[in-house]
């Protein structure tokens, strides 16, 4: 078991080949890369691969790996040589409960679909987690805290149940140690239309139909009830057309247009092969959960906090926006974010 | 309004040409044939359409016409010229809540898509309750109780508000006077599915896939928590398959064999266009939902009731089944059905 109060002060060493190493004080040192490692994949054996990941904040900050969604990656805030915004806006930035001033923040692209060494696939969330400590070890951090989301959340699962001694403080949202067999249904769906899509010449179709499927389980009928008239855009006219519809059509555009078929494939298939055993939690878990998740409902983070056997407190909160309320729910997020996760006390400039 | 104390017995004529009419008095009086009737369609104008219906019962029982889902037709029970069990077993039949020998029974078969009359579509449920006058019209019948599940429930509904003179008693399960913005995005993906299997010669598959969609909206995510490992069924293989994507792919597959894509996109988007004046219900109505019905939940039914100003009775059943209750839940449904409907007191031998 990991020893959290040690670990709350992680090591972090500056390797040989840092390209981007800064020394200056005040600015949080930014680190980004590709770290070439050869993991033991569950069912792939042992392969090289590239882990890309991008590290910000002080050398002596507690080491915090934050993990998203499927759609999630590396990026977490603008830096100087990527000055596009991160995935979690509110959550991930200076001042907020993720601030690259008072923890050294750590993401990395996960692992899975076409990739330079080859198709990655079937990847599981305990290979991501072999990404993620090769990450580590080429940051020379020893030991993280982990803020996992989602997906992100079941490979901090994994990494936990992995690499004990080198995991501190979890917090875990939106995730838990299995998958629920209604979602696996409704993913193997997007999955079998993300295929049609391929294999008839229509890759972005049908990814594009995949996620607005997707969307559906990611929001609440509560919120749809809210914000979608039941009423058809143009009344008479066939194929009808409704104001639901061309939310989830542009949103499954969007992602088409962005993301790769065989990645979807292979992460959507990662989270349905997804299993921690439940006795592997660190007792110093904190698990999130919203009561209108239908991927990842309350009563399944209960599950996994019951079979623990370590008494992790678990918070479920109210939102409207079901699965995506870690994304939506920024400032509840952020205020359990900040109290529960090692940080440096104030920011010596 | 309707009488319904007066609507409970209702009229039955033999029309001219009744070819299998049959005036032995101990078998129910057995009728099917198609009608040729000009209707005033809501978005295609009056146009001349066969209605294809079914008639079991004696000549003076309640009339009652019984309506189901989207796939369900006019054959409610075995018949001498069809002996193939009808799509409510267990409710329709010799003995059943809806008896051939104490009620006349009336099923017709749905308008929509391909047709010997040309594409109709879009059709709306009230075009779908005008082809119920025209069966009840060449069958004699002034008034009947209606019986209505899902889809044949938003008929009923539309009937009532059509033809409230000809309405006697309702009972509408899962449905209501609306449908729900989550539901509705959900069948435009299933739609969407389907359009690209046909777009791409493969409407079979993009059949299956929007059924395999469909029925995880059909039953409840607590039912496939007890029935479905989330376990992959061969560790290690790509793609993984799930049990729940097997039996997912099965119904799909079984729906595609048996239902047509044109009529599948005309119903699904049926289902979307409904919409009634709540104030339209009749009092002597009947509405039971199902607990675990995320297509048509209980709370949109109670939309319903309150906004009528009728004060109809509302039962909420539990179930494990979801949507799918109606069908599954004989034992409950049937001792409603027997509280609630005009029947012969009697059978006359």
């Amino acid at each position: 078991m990991a020893n959290c109060s040690a670990a709350r002060v992680a090591s972090y060493a500056v390797p040989y080949d840092a390209p981007e190493r800064c020394t200056r004080a005040p600015t949080p040192t930014i680190r980004s890369g590709s770290v070439r490692a050869r993991l033991a994949f569950d069912h792939l054996g042992p392969r090289p691969v590239h882990v890309a990941y991008e590290a910000q904040g002080p050398v002596d900050a507690p080491a915090t790996v934050v993990l998203g969604g499927i759609s999630a990656g590396r990026h977490l805030t603008p830096t100087t040589s990527d000055p596009s915004k991160g995935w979690w806006p509110g959550v991930v930035g200076e001042g907020d409960a993720l601030d690259p001033a008072r923890h050294l923040l750590i993401g990395i692209d996960f692992l899975g679909g076409k990739t330079e060494d080859g198709l990655l696939r079937p990847v599981t969330t305990h290979d991501q987690a072999r990404a993620v400590a090769a990450a580590l070890d080429e940051l020379g951090v020893t030991a993280a805290s982990f803020v996992g989301s989602s997906y992100g959340g079941m490979v901090a699962l994994a990494f936990a149940e992995l690499f004990p001694e080198r995991t501190a403080r979890l917090v875990i949202l939106c995730a838990a140690h299995r998958t629920h067999p209604m979602a696996t249904g409704i993913r193997s769906v997007q999955r079998a239309a993300a295929s049609l899509g391929a294999d008839t010449g229509q890759p972005a179709r049908g990814l594009a139909l995949a996620r607005a499927l997707a969307m559906t389980t990611y929001r609440s009928p509560e919120e749809f009830e809210e914000r979608f008239s039941p009423r058809p855009l143009h009344p008479g006219r066939a194929p009808a057309r409704f104001p639901v519809e061309e939310y989830l059509d542009a949103r499954g555009a969007d992602f088409a247009h962005r993301f790769d078929i065989e990645r979807f494939l292979a992460l959507s298939e990662s989270i349905d092969l997804h299993h921690t055993r439940p006795g592997s939690l660190p007792p110093d878990t904190l698990l999130v959960s919203f009561d209108t998740d239908a991927l990842v409902p309350p009563w399944l983070v209960d599950e996994l906090a019951t079979r623990s056997g370590r008494c992790p407190r678990h918070v479920t909160v109210t939102s409207l926006f079901g699965h995506d309320a870690f994304l939506k729910e920024v400032d509840q997020v952020a205020s359990l974010l900040k109290a529960s996760l090692p940080r440096t006390p104030e920011v010596v400039r």
